[in-house]
């Protein structure tokens, strides 16, 4: 019994991005139109399946995708799970491996060109704002359940790294950093205790600017060069 | 330009489950031998591609061949990631979505059989020790990295939830209980505050018998009904 993986039927096999950004005080998720069936004309996340040529593994498809949408080229991305199953797509069996990258907003320019032959051709691309962990878009397949649970594992992650640097401009000051903190966490922090936890973890650099803030000339920061994620002992105070 | 993905040479798609037990004071894997090339004859984990007729999701899969292998129906299974590229499988693109699962080790009974046409066939079935994160055999495929890194996974959360509960037969003392965290973390832990923190956890009920212990009599514990994963809000004490 000589066995040939490739004699039996496969599923097909995607990576889905959840892009998110922050910018008008939101979280934000990039969304594109699907130009054909299924769901022709339906919002969903950025994706695609595997470019079985060009691509020599997993992150590679991810960072394509999102680099032809975004033009952004090494966000921070991170595997957040993989779904299978007979039912998410009507054209059969389907896995897909499911990342989310964290995006400053910044130096976004959002395309819908893709000579990408390995996806459906996209009509739009857009950001929507994610309100008590929802948007108000219902998306393909089971990309509002995926996009909910990368919302989760963002918002959890967060509590205790220091993740929201990814999401930074280049310049910014702590309030700035509080207040995306502040925006995923869905809740407002004690500042005075928020700064010690910042300076503890040593990510960042005065860059010697500062910028007029409310009361104050306030200090302008940047993350220091190839920095890696922070991990806090304890979760961020008040989490329960 | 109409898409048609299965136009499209598509990777291959399997499961592999790292299945570890704890007997003889050492946390083991579960490791099958392959009776077909690629590998043949050399130690893998359990695995096996996606069966696209009776499998309705990838724990399916993944449950299928852990029951096919040691006849345990309803183990504690968790997805740990998936890996995907161009190398990792000398007969293609291949991905892999990788579960771990915690099995006592009382009511296994281990099987080469298999009467499942989408994996090869296997000549052996055996335990291996873990020691310092690893094991002695050379495995096929990149299954030593794979396995290295849900030890890395199983250790990490075992620092602040009550995994190793799953591993425990039917009754058991709380010194047997430590003694699994123990071997897992690879140091001991200190009796009082793990008995503090596993009675906050309110998991176990008592079973009224008891068991003669070193010293006294100790009482014997079951973890209760349908109790899920406990998670602490802090790390086990000496924990870095």
């Amino acid at each position: 019994k000589n066995y040939d993986p490739s004699k039996f039927y496969r599923p097909s096999t995607s990576v889905d991005t959840v892009i998110f950004t922050v910018f008008d005080l939101a979280l934000q998720v990039l969304l594109v139109k699907r130009g054909e069936y299924p769901f022709k004309n339906q919002w969903t996340l950025v994706g695609g399946f595997i470019d079985l040529e060009n691509d020599q593994t997993l992150e590679d498809t991810a960072k394509r995708k999102l680099e032809e949408k975004t033009g952004v080229k090494t966000p921070y991305l991170e595997q957040c799970f993989t779904i299978g199953n007979k039912i998410r797509d009507p054209r059969g069996w389907s896995v897909t491996t499911v990342y989310f990258a964290l995006l400053p907003s910044e130096n976004i320019q959002l395309k819908t060109n893709s000579d990408d032959i390995t996806s459906s051709s996209v009509s739009a691309v857009k950001w929507s704002p994610i309100k008590n962990n929802k948007i108000k878009e219902s998306l393909a397949f089971d990309h509002n359940y995926i996009l909910e649970k990368a919302i989760e594992r963002l918002r959890n992650k967060v509590l205790y790294t220091s993740l929201p640097a990814y999401l930074m401009p280049e310049k910014f000051t702590l309030r700035d950093l509080q207040t995306v903190y502040e925006i995923i966490l869905d809740r407002t922090l004690e500042s005075k205790s928020f700064r010690r936890r910042i300076e503890r973890a040593n990510i960042l650099e005065p860059t010697g600017e500062t910028r007029q803030d409310v009361k104050r000339p306030a200090q302008l920061y940047r993350l220091k060069e190839n920095i890696d994620t922070y991990f806090f002992l304890r979760n961020i105070e008040g989490a329960t």
